[in-house]
Parts: structure tokens; C-alpha cells; sequence
């Protein structure tokens, strides 16, 4: 029976853990409650845990009566995740304890590092964490741009880093022999709102990240939602304008090319360019002109400019709104340069989609700004690997 | 350690009684390699189940250079499950074994009957099913249109049967006495096809009903897929098209206004209107214009009517577009009446899904005619009601 056995274990340690984990404080009488395992087995379990050093007992609690009972809690500071982030101008990531605090941040600037160089800084980056990490590093969960076959850990494709199946997990447990997972950037950061930005009243959530580009991570049931390609949220690609301007992925229409932050600039140029009294053509200079440009002339009022970000939310909404009648997800969360837009924005966002799905889908509905931003994506990554390698999160 | 022990043999109990149904045939030594479990364990649970009669031996299998091994497998006729379709012209269902065998098909007329008179139409149909039953009844599923809250088995609203807030799920159970589970029609349609009808290589499924309404099931990681307040796969009313004609709903341009059968027809009526010479006009009665009339016009190959028909199949595969940018599922089944305009109908869906997603989400789609009709919602019902009761299918 030694495996049987070794499996009920090993699940039970799970289960208690998760448990002392949601409850943050608890009690093994509460434990054996909310489990219905036995407060023997309970006992059993705490104690190997605190053993392990991954619980501690806290001191008494109130009394319910009779013996005021032992609370117990997770030790935060167990062991540290690297959390990486490789989506944005920089490679970025932290080492992060089981509550999601960053105990120490790296930043290495890019400058269009690709291919083998890219591979360099990631490197160098993890280097630097590791040497300032104060405790056992547990593993890395790395969130990158791109297609990424999840379950090989391979990124199938990054264009702006030029990645053509690059076996990126197996290069980081080689390097630095520790488990290693890696998910699309999307993703990882719908689960770092999940775990560490959101009340989590819901099992549910989809954080759509508006920026350069448009993905969106799923959260269904607690965990990531993958799809059969591991390409699920990525609907930046979706045709939503028939005839609409050519994009970089060959369609024509795409929300990347109404939607994104770079739409938004290129229609302001263009509407710039044939009407010099814009107040667009106030900036320094037009060519660079910036999406925090634009916010600042669209808080100004400027009806043109606010025409054409208002467009960009419309068709927004219309991808939400597909994507509840579909998946019936009631959490919805815009990240990204674009959310900055603000409430005004939003409700653009959310009078579509409401026009658009049925009153019952609408029950619960709530499309709010992120909470998470820049770490998002780094504590998304090491949410994941806690979750593969302690169940928890 | 009762508690714990319990579970541990219950949920061994569930994945050896799994295992053994999947592999429709299998040997102890088989299952205990493919679970993991000692033999010992294998053959303990193994034993319980032949004496409860869920399992049987069957003879020896080859022998792979030792003693042959006895083969078992699940006792398909050990109960019967009622399943029940309540989203047709005549309320129907089965007896059905633990194979999705249809031991014995009843259905009841309804006559417009609603309210109170439907709900009787269904104890008559559930009392003749139960007449004919020949051994116990483990339960019964049902799939009724409407906005369900599964959880509770409510009819939250079904506007074609009148029901508001209808408590069906505990009416059957207290007539009955046995376990009952109520689902939209669509989403168990999709789990009868995954569990019965699908060759199941996959492990997510989407089902599109395309008849006089328009809803999609679908299955995620073996199970229906509800969303947050149980309502997915309702894209039956999300708006496709701008300006579009109004629809039931309230709202213009929904996805049934265009694509349903009901909008086909009416489509091809106006422009019969408008065209006397259009081979629509030799049906005997054009306001009696049925789907199939429009099947056999477009078969003949009328341009005008193949123009409608290829517009609707346009939009449906608009609307499968954004399914498959959020959800990336690889396999696409089209079912209901509007499916029977055939492969060149589905070239055209498959045309639009691939102009308007990326490539990398095109890879391993399948978009296909579904494999079972009639039967699918009553089979999936049973499924609904298998897997929640043995956690097979």
C-alpha cells in the first residue's frame, strides 16, 4: 500500500496547505472542518509541515469556549520564486516570497537585443537575482511575449525577439537547476491579478492588456485557461472591422489595428496631419507623438481625439462582448497604456458591450481597470510555478 | 482516520471505475500501471466493484509471456439513466445504459403546452420511461432551453415553455426519489457529443446548435464548461452585424437574425417577394417556406438563395472566430437544422474562421458536422448525470 499511501499524504499535504494558505490564519480545528479530514490526520500533516518549515504556529488564538485554540500560518518567507518578466522595453523580474512581495527587482534595458543576445540578458538578469536571493530559491516561472508551447516549454515563436522554437525552459533548468516553467506574458499576468491584485471572490477572470499589442490571459477555475494550442486570450489577431487597415499579421481589420496604443498614435497623426489646428500638432513633435500625449489632449476634451479612443473602446467591446457570450466570465480587468484612458473610457467599453449580449450574461458583470501593473507579469510567472510545485495559490 | 480512509477509497474507487471505462477493456496489472496504484490496491477496489456488480470479468486475455490476465470491464446494463430533451417540437427521451445505449425512446407532443401543462407532458414522459425501465434507474438528466442556474436546477427563464423561476430539478427529484441534474440544452447537446458521439481524442469540444435558435455547448477538460453564472455558449444574441434587423431580444443584429433557420427563411421569403421568377416561388406555399425547402432550392444551386445561405454561414463563422481568438479549442461541431446545407456551408464558415484568426490558431482546427442529432441533448443529459454519480464519461 506504500504508494497508495504516499499518494493520500501527498494529497492530503496539499490540501492543508492550500487551505492554511486561502485562510491565511487558521486553526487545525478549522482545518479539519473545512476539509473534513480528520483532526488526527490534520495534526499529522501541520506537524510535517512546520517540520518542513513551511508553517509556523503563530500563539493562541480567542478562546471558543474551551481551550483557546493554536493558530498556524504559512511561512511567507519559505523560499523565494524568481518571477520574470520579458514583454516589455526591459527584461525585468524579482525574487518574490508565497504572499507575493517583492523582496528584491532587476531591471536590464533591452536596446533590441535578440536572438542569442536576448538569451544573454535573460541570463544575466537571473544571474543578478540569484545572487541577491537570501533564501532558497524554489524555481522560475518566466511570462514571455509570443506563441509558447507551455507544455514543452518552448517559445514556438517571438517575433520582436526573434525566438523561432527556442527551447527557453530547458535552457534555464540546465543553467540553473531548479524547476523552470514558462507561459505566454497574457497569461501568466491574468494569473498575477488573479493571486495577488483581486479580492478573488471569483474562480473566474480575463485581464485584456491594451498596450503596443492586445492579448488577453483567462482564468478559469483558479488556474490558467490554456486552450488546446496553449494560444488561448490571444485575440489581438480577431478580425473586428471588415476592410479595416492591413496589419502586421497579414489580415485586414485586426482589434490590434483599431484598439492597440499604436492605432490609437497612427490615427491621431492622420487626423493631425489634415487639421493643423489640432491641438495634437501642439507637441513637440508629431512624429513622436506618445500615447501619454494623447491621454493628456483626450482629458482636455478634444472632440476628435476623443472620437478615435472612443472607436478603440467600441471595438474593445465588441471582443468582450463575444468573449462573454461565450465564456460567461463575469471579471473583467483592462491592462495596459490604453486603460489609462480611465472611467470615461471604460464606460465606453461597457455601454457596447452591454448593447451587444444578453441581460442574463450582464448579471455580475464587472469590466474594471487592473490593479496589478508593472509587476503583473513577474508575479503571474512565479504564481504559476507556486502552483505547480506546492498546489497553492 | 475513517474520514480520510473513506476518501482515499472513494477516490480510488473513481479512478479505477474511470480507468476501466476508458479502456472499455482492460487487466488489473493495466490499471495498476496506469493509475499508479499498487496491485494490491487495484484488485482490492477491483473486487469491491465486481461485488457491487458495476464490473464484471470477462475471460483471460493474451498472455504477455506470464499467466494471462483476466480482463474486465464495466457492466454497461448495471442501471439505467433517464435522459430528457425538452428543447423540441415534442418533449422526448430515454433509457440509456452506461454506454449512451438506448435501451427504450419515448416522446410526448406538446402542442404549445406550457407553464403547468408542460411540466405535466414531462411526469408523463419520466412515468413511461420508468414504466419501461427493467432494472433500477440511477437517475435522470435533463436539457431544457433556457437560462438555467444549474446549480440550484433552476429555469431561470425559458420563454418558449413559459417557466420563470421554474424549480424543476427539485420537482423531479421529490416525484422520483433519485438523483436528478438539470443543463441548458446546448451545453449537454455538446457533452452528448463529446461522451458519445466524438471519437474523443480531444479533451475541449464546442457544439454550435444552428436550428430556429442558436446556442454552442461547451466541453472543457472532459466537463461542460458554465462560466461564472452558468450562461456560456449563449451566443445566440450577440451582435454581429450593425444596423442589423431587431431581433427577439431587443437588441438589433444579433447573431440569430442572420444565421438562424428562421432568419434564412425569412430572408429568402423577402426576396421571393421581390423576385417572382426565383425557384422559391414553386413551393406550394411561400409563407409555409420551410428549411428544408431552402436546402433543396440551394442544392439546385439558385444564386440568390445560395447568396443568403452563404451570408449566414459568413457570420457564424465570425462569431466561431472570436470563440476560437479567446478559447483556442481545436474542435468545432455544427449541429441542428442549418447544418444540413452540407460541407459547402461549413467552407464557407471554415473560409471566414481562417481570415480572420491567426495561423497559429488555425492549426489542428476542425470545424465539422456534429455526429449524433436527434439523440444528442437526451445523451448528454445521461452524461451529465454519469459523471456526476460514478465520475465516468
Amino acid at each position: 500500500m506504500k504508494a497508495t499511501r504516499e499518494y493520500l499524504k501527498r494529497h492530503n499535504s496539499e490540501l492543508v496547505l492550500k487551505t492554511i494558505y486561502d485562510h491565511v490564519e487558521i486553526s487545525r480545528a478549522d482545518i479539519a472542518r473545512i476539509t473534513r479530514l480528520t483532526r488526527t490526520t490534520v495534526s499529522e500533516v501541520v506537524n510535517n509541515l512546520i517540520e518542513d518549515g513551511l508553517v509556523e504556529e503563530l500563539g493562541y488564538g480567542p478562546s471558543a469556549g474551551g481551550t483557546p485554540p493554536m493558530i498556524i500560518r504559512v511561512v511567507k518567507d519559505w523560499r523565494s520564486i524568481i518571477g520574470i518578466d520579458l514583454a516589455n522595453d526591459e527584461f525585468r523580474g524579482g525574487l518574490i516570497n508565497l504572499r507575493g512581495e517583492i523582496e528584491h527587482w532587476e531591471c536590464v534595458p533591452i536596446h533590441d537585443s535578440d536572438g542569442e543576445a536576448a538569451k544573454a540578458l535573460i541570463f544575466q538578469l537571473i544571474d543578478q537575482l540569484m545572487k541577491h536571493a537570501t533564501r532558497p530559491v524554489m524555481g522560475i516561472g518566466v511570462g514571455t511575449p509570443g506563441f509558447i508551447d507551455t507544455q514543452n516549454g518552448i517559445v514556438i515563436e517571438a517575433v520582436n525577439l526573434d525566438w523561432r522554437q527556442f527551447p527557453l525552459q530547458q535552457l534555464l533548468k540546465d543553467r540553473y537547476q531548479v524547476p523552470v516553467l514558462i507561459s505566454n506574458d497574457s497569461q501568466v499576468a491574468a494569473l498575477g491579478e488573479y493571486t495577488f491584485g483581486d479580492p478573488k471572490d471569483d474562480s473566474n477572470l480575463i485581464v485584456m492588456k491594451v498596450g503596443r499589442g492586445i492579448g488577453a490571459g483567462i482564468v478559469v477555475d483558479h488556474h490558467i485557461y490554456y486552450g488546446d494550442g496553449s494560444h488561448a486570450g490571444a485575440i489581438g489577431h480577431v478580425v473586428v472591422k471588415d476592410e479595416g487597415d492591413l496589419c502586421r499579421c497579414g489580415h485586414c481589420g485586426c482589434l490590434e489595428t483599431v484598439s492597440s496604443s499604436r492605432a490609437i498614435v497612427k490615427q491621431c497623426k492622420k487626423y493631425a496631419a489634415m487639421n493643423p489646428n489640432s491641438p495634437l500638432n501642439q507637441v513637440a513633435d508629431i512624429n513622436k507623438l506618445s500615447t501619454d500625449d494623447v491621454i493628456q489632449i483626450y482629458n482636455n476634451g478634444d472632440p476628435a481625439v476623443i472620437e478615435i479612443v472612443h472607436r478603440a473602446a467600441h471595438y474593445l467591446g465588441v471582443v468582450i462582448a463575444h468573449m462573454i457570450g461565450s465564456m460567461n466570465i463575469n471579471r473583467f480587468l483592462i491592462s495596459g497604456s490604453v486603460s489609462r484612458f480611465g472611467e470615461q473610457f471604460l464606460d465606453v467599453i461597457r455601454k457596447t458591450v452591454k448593447a451587444r449580449v444578453l441581460p442574463a450574461q450582464l448579471d455580475g458583470l464587472r469590466i474594471e481597470e487592473a490593479n496589478l501593473e508593472t509587476e503583473a507579469i513577474a508575479l503571474g510567472a512565479a504564481a504559476m510555478l507556486m502552483a505547480k510545485e506546492l498546489g497553492i495559490v
